[in-house]
């Protein structure tokens, strides 16, 4: 039912951010508050009896549920965003990109050791970013209680990837 | 009530994002989901009389409380992005920061003429990407019922440069 609505709403862009890439643009799920409700209401739903205990949430797309979701469960969320932003002490994880790294950042004080951490992004392709903020998570002495995204690109592999760290994987609209 | 609970949350971090700049830091405000509710509560409050058509929240940190008040006044998302993150065709404003410019961008699809729309960011400072905001709303058509803020930054005039676009400004907490 949620599946169906949200691949209804997602429209293909052929050739982003580059050719040859069909990219799922999300934006016309925002356009629609019923179906927003809903997705907030599906995740809620489905990671309610998981014991979470904060939703980390990757900048900027994984900013757009992932507070309304911790809101609603009543948890802390904790912004994981790009070097550079966050203005209080960090810890922080350089990854592998295609070509080249990235590097994300999460506030020291962001959440408590032991705590059990919801991984959130809008959309789950190679799994590059939430391996990398798992990874930090750990090290950071946090435990990675599972993964949300609103869609995944299942031909990318990206649950291949994060099933070793967590097989609580919610992907509301698969691809 | 709010305006105390906000500033009891907030903290200063001094010299960031440069020498001599007192940045207030909302990220504590995340860790708290009962004010997170109340910061929801307040601002659908506020702006439910105000015959909002959409909300417009500028990447990133509009992105959080910005999706949640849409959803709640059950109108659209509209995402304000920096340039080249937005996949469908777009329209874009080019604005003057201290040292050079930078660009935002709606979809060209984002909302229908004459759409009354609330433009929302997390923090007021001097301005400049919420008047951007609204003078490329404007260029598509648009109306701009008004703007929100969590948080306003007073000493730095924000409120005087965007008075003259609407003076339904909400600020929760005003320093």
């Amino acid at each position: 039912m949620i599946e169906q609505q949200i691949k209804a709403a997602i429209r293909d862009i052929p050739d982003f951010p580059k050719p040859g890439i069909i990219f799922k643009d999300i934006t016309p799920i925002l356009k629609d508050p019923v179906l927003c409700e809903n997705i907030n209401s599906a995740f809620t739903e489905k990671v309610k009896d998981m014991g979470i205990d904060a939703v980390a949430g990757v900048e900027s797309r994984g900013f757009l549920f992932g507070l309304s979701l911790a809101t609603k469960l009543g948890v802390p969320f904790i912004p994981v965003r790009k070097a550079g932003k966050l203005p209080y002490s960090v810890n922080q994880k350089v990854y592998e990109l295609e070509y080249g790294t990235a590097t994300i950042e999460i506030h020291t004080d962001a959440f408590q050791k032991g705590d059990r951490i919801l991984i959130h992004d809008d959309l789950l392709a190679t799994g590059g970013t939430v391996t990398a903020t798992s990874e930090l998570i750990k090290e950071m002495g946090g435990e990675v209680a599972g993964f949300s995204f609103v869609v995944g690109l299942s031909f990318l592999k990206g649950r291949e990837k994060i099933e070793p760290i967590s097989d609580d994987i919610i992907i509301l609209a698969d691809y």
